[in-house]
Formats: structure tokens, sequence, C-alpha cells
């Protein structure tokens, strides 16, 4: 049985055919800045949550309200939905988080995946800004190269991208190159535009730079905080 | 299936409606301080108990009786349910713990929560005591500032708020600023007095001061024994 | 599901109303030896055994026989149940076990309980040599002072205490004085003059010191061994 | 629900009322060498397996084909079951692994049980080779004494001890003083021998020794290797 | 209930009495680069994929698309199955993977297994290539010595020799000597010729080689980088 559970106050007959988007706090952090600001920038309706075993006990109040940490959103006149995770999941519920989530996508009639990471550019080797890659199920070209043969993909992403192979759907997944030390609103407006071009939108990229930063500053540094005390197993006590 | 279970004596048709409060052994111990003090003063009945697979292994006579880690009290002239949380969850329970009794408080038919925490006092910046916050089915207003945008709440009392937030409850979070070394009755105090404007009481804080002394020589003392105890692990001993 | 069974060799209605005793091997072993001393004067007849999912692979011939690690003995005169614990639960498994027994002696109309452990002698203030409490539901005074508030009770003998609190049976718990580091039979025979005068008992306290003189000699050393042994880690070895 | 699985391939109806015997990779190897060789030297056939959750990932060649980690053998002429443990399972499987096979003898209406393990030769005092203890339902008497009160036996052997005394089964325990430090073929050899007596057997010992010795140069040197690796928890990476 | 899924896009009737066969990323990574090499030279078409609990966070692009970490394709013309294991699963997992694995190759009436691992070339004695052995229900004869008597098989493939017997399917396990510290295409087309002569097969063994070398060079070395990841605990972290 799943540890994980897709809480929709939403008629899931009205997602039908709807784009899925998602990324998460990895490389520059450009999965999550992303997904954060096509949901402020499109004004999108928090539709459900997405709820854990190991869910983390972080709350706090982002521009749109009482954040949880994986909140779904949807934007109406484009028919999108965004799944937006503040928060990276423990490792160990990786595989039932992405398993259930594409279960729970397939079973809502959604065919279409984006999927937002990013590609360390110490190893960048020609002029792109991007590399990506595609489930057998997609019929979609881009106008950027592919993933090189052999090189791998890690983290959550991937293993959204394997399910999605898995149960035959959609999923384009965007690859910017991202410095790895901090935040880099510069790939995840890489990522806008290519979202721009693949959904035809226009979000413009320009608060993305204070956003970032207002993440860096603010948030990473309590989530660092938060992590040196996880470390530290204060947890675990009598009182705290 | 939830390894948390509400043990209730008393009939619950008769909690409806009823406003559940809560706090934890945190920063200052302020959310524990309150709801036992609140307990106190007005002299609530134990009406049931809260059991846990991973139940800790602390008894003691507080002044009511035979305490138990998590009892539970009904105000019948208030119409206030109080959960007293002497101990202090292992954190691997707190998700659990904390939507569980939101599941139950739902099916109830209670609609209405008070969560006491604190905030660290080396991060107050203006001259308010308390700062809060409220889910969005909440339509009261405090004479407070609300909580920070992106700043972090952490803690079992962050997953009652998200839980909260999931399941359509009306929940206010009280956050006086406490300090976090020792137990801190003054942000206590704080928290009964904006307990006292939002639900029309007036229990007087006189004695949360050697309330909040008697637990810092006494139970706290003894609670960080029973802690090196614990980091000892002498408890897998054949014989102890 | 629990993972303790209580395995019954006789029909539980001859149980119904008896009076239900146990103890552990903590401070003192007091709860130990005085239960052990109990069944072994009384002659008691073993009735039964209790089963842990992480039982101890520990056996070895009593006076009374192959004992395995929790015996049930049961005295027809006097309609007593001991619950004779030869090894220390493992304290992941001590919430199970009380619950369970708990439920189980519920379950066969079983309603007293006198639960034996000890305190340690270094607290000591006044004359007494004995401190008891009791749960709510018990109508009996002792010629003996109540623990003091606030002072912690913990152990496996705090979650019998809590279980039999919370399934509103009546239990007394009496904690004699002693010494922490070395089995204590003064305190043992303190708790047997105890439960004479709470049970119109005779049961003479001699033997007891040639008793706890043997486990301290032999049987202790070979649990200290046995300890060691756990600790080095040698068990998970292909061969041993 | 058990982790542990009988996999029978011979009617079970044909089984009742014979004899079980099993042992141990314990100290000396006792209980593995004495079954093993009367295994090999009656020409038993294999009539199943026992399969459990952590089952090792150890396979070989032996004397009779494809070893598995726990072959079950019969012996048609003298209606002996031999469960021959070439691996000492994982420690947190042992009550697990004692209480379902014993649960399965029960099924099949098996009776007797003969265990085989030893006693670490440093405590021998007096003349005996061997000591032996029995659980209540046996009513065999053998001419060797019986195992000291209060000394403990340890291992899987207890488990399964403990499990026949809990389940009223017949089982005899045989001890022979053993060298903790390598394999002890002339134990085994005093253990086959007892074995001859209780069942009228005639198995001679000479190739026990050639097997001890094959088995401490060749399988134990592997083991001991295997044992190594797994230390340095060489078994989680992505590649080996 | 187990843990590991079979995932299959074909009428599974259609692969009654099919040779199954399959290796694993151990010594020399002989197994990995057989089947790899197998499927890619026969142009096999992909079928299903094995989900597990513990799957990995791992994607990349190979020759034939979006390969996850254990893909499963079929070869029409000679009626084969090949388990391609990009990853070694983590070994808590391995006796389940087998076990699962074996479980299903039974109930779709697959009775044939070729399991391809290695030997360690220290140990190398006389002029032969490779060792093998089989499962007491395999009729067949290979012109190669047998593994030696008490020399053990370890890994994952040890296991699906194990459910093999029990399970009484007949397998042939392929170990040719192989060097440990390095992914060795050399053992691997001694397997390779080996499955030619068994199975009436004309695969050339000429860009192993180059493949071997690609895999060493790139695969492996994001490997070992991932498991330096792994080992740092990178990833318990709230953001990454």
């Amino acid at each position: 049985m799943s540890n994980v559970k897709v809480v929709l106050k939403k008629d899931p007959a009205q997602l039908r055919g709807a784009t899925f988007i998602t990324g998460f706090r990895t490389i520059g952090e450009v999965g999550y800045l992303a997904t954060r600001h096509l949901a402020l920038k499109r004004n999108m309706e928090r539709i459900g949550y997405v709820v854990t075993k190991y869910y983390r006990d972080v709350a706090f109040l982002d521009e749109y309200g009482l954040a949880t940490p994986f909140d779904i959103f949807y934007d109406n006149e484009k028919h999108l939905i965004v799944l937006l995770n503040h928060i990276l999941p423990f490792q160990r519920e990786w595989n039932d988080f992405a398993a259930s989530i594409i279960k729970w996508i397939k079973k809502i009639s959604i065919n279409n995946l984006i999927l937002i990471g990013a590609l360390d550019k110490r190893y960048k080797m020609g002029n792109e800004n991007l590399k990506w890659l595609k489930t057998s199920k997609c019929q979609l070209s881009l106008d950027y190269p592919q993933l090189d043969k052999q090189l791998l993909m890690v983290g959550p992403l991937a293993l959204f991208t394997l399910h999605s192979e898995i149960e035959d759907l959609s999923a384009i997944v965007l690859l910017p190159y991202a410095d790895r030390e901090r935040t880099d609103p510069a790939a995840a407006a890489t990522a806008i535009e290519a979202l721009n071009k693949i959904l035809g939108l226009n979000v413009s990229v320009d608060e993305l730079y204070e956003e970032a930063k207002r993440i860096e500053e603010d948030l990473q540094k309590q989530m660092e905080l938060l992590q040196r005390e996880l470390a530290r197993g204060g947890a675990d006590r009598v009182y705290m």
C-alpha cells in the first residue's frame, strides 16, 4: 500500500488531458524556481496537495498563502497542472512519490508531462544552454540537443522519467545547465523560455532574479539551519 | 493503518463544535506551559488519551493525578478541548500523530483549532510579543502581526497546521517570542493573554511562573537524565 | 497487529477476578527477585507463556524446570497470577508488551494488578523503605507514602501503569528504595512484605538472599557475557 | 505473517511421527557437522527446503548436489527428518525461523525433536563429554548429566527449545563439550554416538574428521572472506 | 507481499517455453556486459520492466532508447528473454528480486534459465576459461568443467540459482574467469561463445571490447560519483 496520497480539491474529470509540470530543489534549485515562478506569474489556483508518510514538519507563508510541502496548482486558461515541491522529499520516499503520482496522473487521464531539472554546468561542452530527453511515447521534437547517451540522470526527476516510460506516458525532461553551488535563476529562466515555446505561454522572467535572491537569502538559510538541527539529532529528545 | 489512537472516555457527540487547543514542549516549552496552565486553572476534566506506537515509558503524578504522555481534557463551560503533551513524541511519529488527530478532530465535528508554539526571540525585530498565522478557512483577525512570509515554522505544530489546512479546518497558530534556552513562562503568559481575548476567558497568569520554575527544576532535570540514559543505549540490555 | 502473544494452557474463565503481579529486571532487579521468589515459595504452577516478536534466544533450567523468557504462573489458593520476566524485553517492544498484556488482562476479566519496581535509593529522603502509587480506579490505601508529584517513573513498568490507567484497571505500583548497582534482595524483601500485607500472604523472605546471591553470581555474569557478545555484533555472522 | 516458509516436495502425511533433528553452525560447528554427517552417511533424500525473508545469497555444490542454505532430508528406514543448516540465519530471523518450523513440525504431527548444540569446553568440570536437557513433555532419560541449573543456553537452538516447550513437544537437546575456536569433529562424533544410542543407528564417525577438516579449510575460509566483504558494506553499491 | 513487480507489455502466453537469460554487474561486470551485448546485437525488442521498492533513481539514454534499471527484452527468432540489469539492486532486495522473478518465470511457463556470472581469475587453476553448474532438473551437459565442490557462489545470481532449484526449474550457470578490478570484456566474450554453442546463435564478440571500454570510461565513472554522493548522505537534505 502506498504511503503517498494525492488530496485533490477539484473534480478530477476537469483535469483530463492537462499538462503536468514539476521540478525539484536539486542542482541550482532550477526545477523549484521555474515551477514556482510559473505558478505565481500565471496566478494559478491551488487545487490540491500531496501528503507522504515522511511528511516534513515545515510550514510557511508564501506569496499565495500557507504553503504545504507539495502544493498542486492549476492553470485554467492553458490547462496546466503544476506540482510545486517546496521541500525535497526524503530519499527513501522518492520512488513511492514518483510512482504514486505517475499512477494518479495516468488515472485521471493526463498524458503529457514536462519535468524540469538541470545539468551541472561544469560539464557543458557546446554553446547550448539546455539539453533535453523524452520518453518513447513523446512525439515532440525540440530545438535543443538531446542528452548524451550514457550520461546519467539522477534524483527524483529520474524516477518520474522512469515511471512515465514504464506507464507509456509522454514526458519531456528539460535540463538547463546550472550552477551547482547556488540557486541559479538564469538556468530557471532558460527553462521558462523553453516552456513558453512548448506551451505557447508568454511568462516573463524578470522577477525570477529577485525571487531567487529572496529564496537564497531567507528560505535557504533557514533550510540549512534546519538541516544542521536534524543532523544534531535534536528531535528525538523528550523535550526540545 | 495508523499507529496513533485516540481513546475517548466521553460521548464524542458532546464535543461537536468545540475548540481544540494544543502545544508542545518546544521553544521555551511555551506550548506545554500554556496548555497545562489552562487545563489546571480551568479545572478541566480528563476525558481521554492519545496512545502511539512509540509510546514513551514515562509516567508521573501531576496535580490532577496520574499523568499519561498525551492527556485530553475538556472544559464544559467554554466547550474547549485541550490536548496536553507532557512528552514530545518521537520525530518519526510526528506526522502520524498530527494527521491522525486532525482526522479525529474532523470526524467528531470540531472545526476550530488554536495551536500554541513559539518563535525564537533572538529574531524579534519590532515591539510585538507575539506573531500569528492562520489557515485559509479561518475568518478571524487578531490584533498582532502575522508571521513573516518565507519564515519557516517547524516541529509537530507545523504538521498540525499543514493537516488543518489540507483538511479545510480553521486553525490559529499563536507564536509568542520566547527564550530558546530555558522554560519561558513570560512567553506562555503572552499566549494565555491572547487565548483570554480570543475565547473570552479570564485565566490569571500568576502561578505560571511557579509552575514553570517547578518544571524547570524537577521535571526537566529528570527528562535530561532520561535522555542521557537513552543516548547511552542502556535499554537494550538483557537486564537494566 | 500485535507482535506479542499470550499462550495460555489453562481455561481463562478460571482466572476471572484474579490479581495479576509482575516486575522487571530493572533497578536492583527488585521486580524480578520478588516475583520469582513469590512464584517459587508459593509453589505456583506454570500455566502459560508470553511470546514476542523479538523473543530472546535464552533458555535455562530454573528450579521449576525449563524456563522461558516470560513465564506465567498461577496460585490456586490465593487466586494470583504472576508474570515472571527472566529477561528484560527489548525497549522497542516495551509498549507492545505492556499494551498487549493489559488488553489480555482486561479481556479475561482480571481487574487488579500489583506492579513491582524500585526507586533509586540515592534519592531517598525520609525513613520510609518504599513509596507507591495507584491508578484512578484503585480504591486501596497503603500505609506508605505516595510517590512525589513530578517524579518520573520509567521503564516497562511505567507502560504497564499507563495502560492500566487508560483501560480503567485498578493497579498498585510498589517502589521500594533499592541499590542501582547490584541485585538488592533487601528491597525485594520489602516488596514481599508489602505483598504479604496487601494479599494476606505469609511468604518468608529468608531464601531471598541466597536466591539473589545465586542470581548475582551465576545468571547475571552470564547475562553480562551475553550482552558483550551482542554488542560485538557476533550474531550476524554466517557462522558463529 | 511469517517470513519463513517450508517448501516440501513430499507428501507430509508420510512424515507423521518422524523424529526431527537439527543443529547450527555455532560452537565448534558441532550441530552442523553432526547433522551433515548423519544426512550423508545415511544417504538421506532431500525432500524440501526452508526459505526465509533474509535468505543468504550463498550457493555451492555439496556431495549430494546443489546445496541451499536450509536443506531438509528424510531417512525412510528410520523415519528421521534432518534440517541441515549450511548457513547460520541472520539473528533477527532466529525467532521467526524457530517458531515457524516448530509450528510446521506440530502441524504435520511430528512429536519428537533432537536438537544438537554444544557447550564451551572451557567450562567443563567433570569427566562427562556431553550434557543434555529436555522439554517437559519428554519422557526419555539419557545416561549423561543434565545441564546445570541457571546455566544459559543461547542461539537459535535455544529458540527451538523454547518453542518446543511452549508447543508441548518432546525435545532432547544434546550439548557435547566443544572447542569454541575451531570446528570440533570430536564433539560432533560424541553427538553422533549419542544419536546412535537414542535412535538405534550405527553411523560410523570415521569420515567426520576429514569432513571437518575439509570444512575448516575450504568452506570456512570462504565464509570468513564473505563476512569481511559484508562488513565492508560492499553490497550496497550500484555496481560491485 | 512482494515489493518486486514485473511489468510486461506483451502477452505472456507468447513467452511460454522461452529461455530466460540474465546476469549482474558483479565481478568484471561480465553478466551485464554479456547480456547487454546479446540484447543489442540481436536487436531485441524491449517488452517489459522490473520495478522494485528500492528502485534506484538512475535513468539514461542507451543505444536502444531510455533505459530503466531492469529492462526485459525478447528475441522473437530464438525465443529468448533477456533481463538486462543496468543497476545492481540493493542487497536487501536481492532475495525478493530473485524469488519474485523466478516465481513469474514459473507462472508464465518458462522452464529454462541461463544465468551469467563470473569467477575471480586469481583462483583459476587449470586451462579452462569457464566453469559452470546446473540445477537438478537440468539435463544438459556442457564441455566445460563444473564448479568445484564447496566453492561458494554469492550475489544475486546465487539467489536466482537457489530459487530455480527450489522451484524445480532447469538452470545453467556460466562462470567465466574474470578480472575483479575492472570490466572484463574477454570474460564476457567467453560467456557469449558458450551461449552461442548452447542456443545455436552466432553472435559476434567484436564490439564487446568497445562497449566495455565505453562503459568503463563513461557509465562506471558516473556510477562511482553517484556512490560517493550516496555515501556522503547528500540525499536526506531538505534541499540538494
